[in-house]
């Protein structure tokens, strides 16, 4: 044991406890920290007689030993709560710092906590890391997808070790890279989670597709999934949706069967759509995936609504063979292309709006493992921001665009098919929806300008003149020319 | 002239003018205050010396006269800019105030601030009242639609003034009615123009496809908006899109089609959509609106994707009659109705969570005049919630059930047409979506919910238990019973 620890861990929950094995696995010296409850034995005295035995672990209930057993620049890690506990422990330890300090939350926290955070030390000469950790429990012990982004001066001491312990790509490179400043880290975290709702209800409809109009067995599907996962769809959660599909319960029953179709969720999607609304970034897929787990938990209110509205067409099944499934699977191809290309915009106007420099081919590479989204997929995006940093939507790289281009006809008549037979494909069809409206030239929204000039006199530009030129019609040929007019039934 | 006013009004801009002389024709005596600014001639003494000369006002420039000026207790109405102004304005107020007085917010403010106005000046003993005015300038001058909300205890003063200047209904009922406690006027007003947000994107995608798929004219187009507005989509927005697309600029050419397709927002669309996120109540057709205008506004960027991704089907244009027009109608009106189904369901929610007690059959009576989205539609609504004021969805009402159940057909085949022919239709997409879902008895939820359990260890509900109990599932075989698992690629 050397005296003084490399780097403190504060909380040993279950993320906490796997990540401060993962950094001691990989050669580093840990201090953990958790506040003494009752009289019985605590959490790190357990900690200490159990996983951590015969490591290299310095065990404290008190904040100032703790402090003091790390090598200054103190590397101090909180893996709490989000929210109000992470400001009551940054409080706590404030008066034990030195300038030139490290303090790192790797909680799942509000980005612009993080920000407001960051600049706060600051102030007190402490550099404040805001670090999004992505793998779960499984993935803090054996290498997570790691997003650090607040004070870069601290990034050249916490690099090596974070590097570590970070999943790796197959290329051997650390899941792990400098984000940038203030919230950064945390804001590209919450994206992740966002694309991961996506992800999951697109596979969700595919599901759908495959049980309603393919009338598939959960054993077809869990083939056709696992088929899947050996092509561009390849990635953890199409893995594992193979698993589930063919998953049986303790009577030799499918379990997918007796789950209550009631999703639930935690927030972060929810986050991702907020912020995608206060920057003015299309986020459709994603905001359709939040909604949909939310309709989802209405279960009685669904089974009411499916009694008075029985699907119309009970006709025979159309015809549902191998060209089928392959259509599908261009559909869902397509669609995850347009929620990578509605995340990533997310990212890059955030990143002007906000000064954050992100480089998003790094983003892309960050999350090729070790996180819940992980794919093959996550390659060409990384290659489409390498080759052109400055991309504006995924959807213009030249690989996307032959991609998008070979699916769009099995796509359009995927949804098409599906639409006809009421078999809910709602992250698809967002998807469509905004692939139509971006690459059709001329828009409808000329007549919602026209509609908010008539009533309300808000003005709008026009296709002759250059852009923020503002005309105003007076549409009625009464009134002045400033007023919008009125109406009476 | 009385030698007290019956009401208060401060802020001469558009609004508050038009307002004040409303109240004026309507009986009040009133008394009007803004700030002097400069040398000139104040907006006060330009007040009275132009619309408002020979008529019963009283001018102020001071804040302690102006209040001395009107009668016990005091009815003060503010028209000013939302945000930290009305705070301002509150703290100016608030020394010549005496229990009993009454603050009326009439802009167009964040209902969390009005719920926290009311609580902070119900401490001082005044009572403040959030109130939701719809319908713009020419509204506000010959008969708003009215959405007071907040201290109760003030709604009996302020009725009579209010009632008299509303908008009046086709059977003469003012389109002015008590909301609800706290910040419940604003949030209905806010709900108000998110659903108007959504209903000009309805209309924008009937308009798109009528040109797309229908080649017709703007003159054809005009006379199909017309003649919809005999039926049940009338409203005051097919009939001014009517007119819009008949108006001919002053070279006798067509105005619409030189308008930029690049839609502006002020920003209470993209309040109602994050506050149905909050409220956990899907709100799909207006965030889809609201992400459509931000779409339209990036328009170098959709002539780049447009050149990239040409319309694959240059095919001959299908055949297109009057029952392609009616289906049209019908999927403009089946996808309204899932519109005004998720905004009452927003309602619903957030009067339940705050404890509101929403009348929703006289909020939407409310709206059947003086505001943007005043229809015949909002009679049924009424008609619905007045015979069951618990309805859960108005898709349950059997009304809207014969009417969805009647238009479904056609609905599906029409956005079935436009996906395939690449005709941007958006919020019919959203709507149908919606549908689909609500209306599916066994959704793919329960694949999203096994995912979540595998990876992260959510547990699921069971179709076979009943609802709150919640089960954890070892998928691998290996790991502990409540740890995710991890994946290598």
């Amino acid at each position: 044991m050397k005296q003084k620890s490399d780097i403190g861990l504060i909380g040993l929950a279950v993320m906490g406890e796997n990540l401060a094995l993962n950094m001691e696995r990989n050669g580093s010296q840990v201090s953990v920290y958790n506040r003494a409850e009752g009289a019985e034995a605590t959490v790190v005295e357990r900690f200490l007689q159990g996983r951590g035995a015969g490591k290299n672990f310095l065990g404290f209930t008190e904040i100032k030993p703790f402090i003091e057993s790390i090598e200054r620049p103190r590397k101090i890690m909180m893996m709490i709560r989000a929210g109000k506990p992470v400001d009551y422990v940054i409080e706590a330890l404030l008066p034990h710092l030195e300038p030139g300090d490290i303090v790192i939350d790797g909680g799942n926290s509000n980005w612009e906590d993080s920000e407001r955070r960051e600049a706060e030390l600051r102030h007190r000469g402490i550099y404040f890391v805001g670090c999004g950790i992505s793998g779960g429990e499984e993935g803090a012990l054996n290498g997570p997808a790691i997003m650090p982004g607040g004070a870069e001066e601290a990034w050249p001491s916490i690099e090596p070790i974070f590097s570590r312990i970070a999943a790796k790509a197959e290329d051997g490179t650390p899941c792990c890279a400098w984000i940038g400043k203030g919230g950064a880290g945390h804001f590209v975290k919450m994206v992740h989670n966002g694309i991961e709702y996506g992800d999951m209800q697109l596979i969700a409809d595919a599901y759908a597709y495959l049980r309603h109009i393919g009338g598939k067995t959960n054993e077809e599907m869990s083939q056709i999934f696992a088929r899947w996962n050996e092509g561009k769809l390849r990635s953890y959660l199409v893995e594992i949706t193979a698993e589930i599909l063919r998953h049986r319960d303790a009577e030799g029953e499918y379990l997918i069967d007796k789950i209550l179709d009631a999703a639930g969720q935690k927030g972060t999607g929810k986050w991702s759509v907020i912020n995608s609304l206060e920057y003015g970034q299309p986020l459709g897929l994603i905001a359709t995936a939040v909604y949909e787990r939310s309709l989802s938990s209405t279960v009685d209110l669904r089974h009411e609504a499916a009694a008075l509205y029985p699907p119309s067409q009970v006709t025979s099944r159309p015809a549902f063979g191998d060209s089928d499934v392959d259509a599908l699977e261009q559909s869902l191809y397509a669609s995850k292309i347009v929620s990578y290309a509605q995340g990533f915009s997310l990212l890059s106007e955030a990143s002007k709006a906000r000064g954050w420099e992100l480089n998003l081919a790094s983003i892309a590479r960050i999350w090729r493992n070790g996180c819940i989204i992980r794919s093959a997929f996550l390659n060409d995006i990384a290659s489409a921001y390498q080759a052109d940093p400055s991309l504006q939507n995924l959807l213009l790289a030249p690989y996307f665009q032959q991609e998008i281009t070979a699916a769009r006809p099995s796509w359009r008549e995927t949804i098409a098919k599906a639409l006809l037979s009421d078999c809910p494909v709602p992250a698809f069809s967002s998807a469509l929806s905004y692939f139509t409206s971006l690459t059709t030239r001329r828009l409808p929204a000329s007549l919602v300008q026209a509609q908010r000039d008539y009533f309300g006199a808000h003005t709008f530009e026009r296709t002759d003149r250059p852009r923020g030129e503002f005309f105003h019609e007076n549409w009625t040929g009464h009134g002045s020319d400033t007023s919008s007019t009125t109406y009476n039934v």
